[in-house]
């Protein structure tokens, strides 16, 4: 890992704006500023305060590149831990490259990405989980992400890392001071209190494990399918969610999205809504794989919407269900449309008088007509187990993370079982250890340049 | 014009980056932020000094957005004259929309574009010609469109304005003077002197509508029309031009542009191509129509190429100059392709044995083979007097500066005039009043809301 360099990237979002940002790190960044600045009072950078701000123009060979401003911070009391210069100059793409330009001849390196944030890794400014906070942070497009990724950039989630580390730690340390007395068969660790420690770590790292569910979701979307049979108003349904969408997030005002057409926000939770074609019984062929296509996104969806029209039957419903081959993890709700043409309490008799149809919950609206139409939200919210965000539990989002976390829980069942079972201290303490192990990964505590390699391969430059 | 009010707007390009700038401007600038800004130490950012940097996290009703740095700066010593505070942010459009919102839930409006320059203006901190070239700043893409909006930003044309106005205010005066003392009739202004500074007034406002053709191509591009019968070789030569240039902007990492295809910068000045269709002479009603097109397009370039084959006529090509029926302001250069699969000395004296063709420069290449293809970079270059711009001449490039020196110009004609036929010095007085006024709407010291409006409507926002 190279950091002897000082290196520079533009900073702000790519594009011609009224100002943008240069950043420079390293130990380097003030003197390399220092030969292209020159201020009014002809003051040098080298001499001035952290943490302040000097007008002037950068200059390279002897031609004016630009008025800037620039902000001086002094390592290690800066984003990355060494000395960091930021250059705010005139927002023209032409101008940001010559700026940018006379700093990469004037021996700064351009950076790559993440390079910043992973020398604010190396320095000890950050944990690793709290790094990829910061990446979830700029990515983040809701609330509930952005809350997400905000409490690990601050360290919620490598604090209950620690918490358990330091448990574990000092459980491994008992285990193996009896290693060392071995001879004669002390225990120093209360094996009750042990087997306890253990049980309560397995607890938690399952409770996080669990959370993974609600943190992917909350990060990428809820993947919802909307299906049922031709006709039945699904395009009217999803048409109707988007138009309350739509009047909601225009408050904002620029806010840009690739594609809104499929993706809602409910209450600061994402919904990605799957296209589906009508499911009906065919020989046709080509018909037939669509609609194999459609049951293949279905089993990708974890909330599933079947729209059926107000004069279908109940067995008619159940049939469709049955269809649908869900997982027990995958949520069903019934949305029985088109409700205004219709007396509401005959339909809801024949269809068995309840809010619930073998045992999922069956929802009587009007998509066309925006009738009961925000029941449906709440319906969706409930899905996603909404109020686990309106604590401040610690929800974990990122696959690296839940992939060591999985793998710390397997070693806890074995050490778990092992100590049921009267196993010996040593390969108890190397159960314990590769909790250690796997939940160090998650921290940077353990860790190798593949891992940091591909983590920081995902930033924008700049960060 | 309202200016009791404090703006914000998001000053970085639009879309997601590594960090983005809000900016706050007016006298609640610091206590708007104060309310949102929590620091480490609890510190109060009405109680620290200008021109340094805070770091700490903005809430919103007790919400936590985002963690920032904030840069401050105390009227008169900011951009606009006023209070500025710029919010350096996470970059994400979620959170910089976020951090917007809680700005303006708290007392500031959302910035006009344009409006902090605006202010700049109105707080003397820049004339009009100075803010119309921090527009052009921002917009400029090439290197000699922005060391022209560089010098005007700077000032450079404000000074020349303003050295023509000081001499003219006190002409003025020493003519007023006399038609106080009207009945004695002294002359206070030696009539020789005075006709001496009018003429040079006159040359130098001349000097400077005559530049607005060179400002005009630096900023738009200089129009270039390719032309030539089929299959001569147009397309290949315009790809030619194309890759090397692309060759020469792709070391400039990042660098993007909505449509490359058609814009070539050579040394930096921008040339547009014009896409013509071949010209032959045809009877078919639909492919005349699209020639006719061709001559109207040809008709708005200020350069064009006239491409022939090697095996063309010397009369062949002269009838094709005389078909383009060009007028005395545009350039010709005769482009004789494929010069690779001849004798190029023999070419050359059927041809007339000069490198000039009815006065038009000749050149022979191979656009397929890039030979002497730099020659032809040369060619266009010439047609623009690069050479105007090796020297710090003043360049007018804005229409609107235009418009008045051509109003100034006729004023001074006509005091010019005046002066030789002896015309009473309340006339002359007139005129020169009248030069004042229109040299006045330039810098600003003469304006309305209307042209005020007019200039800072083709802002972007927070600038």
């Amino acid at each position: 890992m190279e950091t002897n360099t000082t290196i520079c990237a533009i900073a702000t979002s790519p594009g011609n704006g009224a100002i943008a940002v240069i950043r420079l790190s390293g130990k380097d960044a003030v003197s390399i500023t220092d030969k292209l600045f020159r201020s009014p009072s002809d003051k040098k950078l080298y001499k001035q305060l952290p943490n302040t701000i000097h007008f002037g123009s950068i200059y390279f060979k002897n031609k004016l590149i630009d008025e800037v401003l620039i902000s001086l911070f002094k390592a290690p009391h800066s984003y990355t831990g060494e000395d960091v210069v930021e250059i705010s100059c005139h927002g023209s793409i032409f101008i940001q490259q010559q700026n940018l330009q006379s700093l990469t001849e004037s021996d700064a390196v351009l950076a790559q990405p993440g390079e910043f944030t992973l020398r604010a890794f190396m320095n000890g400014k950050m944990d690793l989980s709290q790094a990829e906070g910061v990446a979830d942070l700029i990515a983040s497009e809701s609330d509930a992400a952005h809350k997400m990724a905000m409490n690990q950039m601050r360290g919620g989630f490598s604090l209950e890392i620690g918490k358990l580390r330091s448990q574990l730690l000092n459980l491994c340390s008992l285990l193996e001071l009896e290693l060392d007395f071995s001879e004669e068969d002390v225990e120093f660790a209360n094996r009750t209190d042990l087997k306890h420690l253990v049980n309560e770590i397995e607890h938690v790292i399952k409770h996080l494990t669990d959370s993974f569910l609600l943190g992917n979701v909350i990060k990428t979307g809820v993947p919802v399918a909307i299906v049922g049979k031709p006709n039945v108003g699904k395009s009217t349904l999803l048409n109707t969610l988007l138009q309350e969408e739509k009047a909601l997030v225009s408050e904002i005002a620029g806010t840009t999205r690739d594609s809104i057409e499929d993706v809602i926000n409910i209450k600061g939770i994402r919904f990605r809504f799957i296209d589906t074609a009508g499911i009906r019984h065919t020989t046709d062929t080509i018909e037939s794989l669509g609609i194999e296509r459609t049951f293949s996104k279905i089993s990708l969806a974890s909330v599933i919407l079947l729209i059926a029209d107000a004069v279908c039957s109940r067995d008619e419903i159940q049939r469709q269900i049955e269809e649908l081959k869900l997982t027990s993890d995958q949520h069903l709700i019934v949305v029985i449309n088109k409700i205004d043409l219709y007396n509401k309490t005959e339909v809801e008799q024949r269809l068995g008088g309840s809010n619930k149809l073998n045992s999922y919950p069956v929802l009587f609206l009007s998509a066309k007509h925006h009738l009961y139409t925000d029941q449906l939200h709440e319906l969706l919210l409930d899905t996603v187990q909404s109020q686990a965000l309106q604590t401040s539990d610690v929800v974990v989002s990122n696959t690296r993370h839940y992939e060591a976390l999985k793998n710390a829980l397997e070693a806890s069942n074995r050490a778990s079982a092992g100590l049921e079972t009267g196993l010996p201290s040593d390969l108890i303490a190397q159960d314990i250890r590769e909790i250690l192990f796997y939940l160090g990964q998650i921290t940077g505590e353990i860790t190798t340049d593949e891992i940091l390699g591909n983590i920081f391969k995902n930033f924008c430059i700049g960060k």
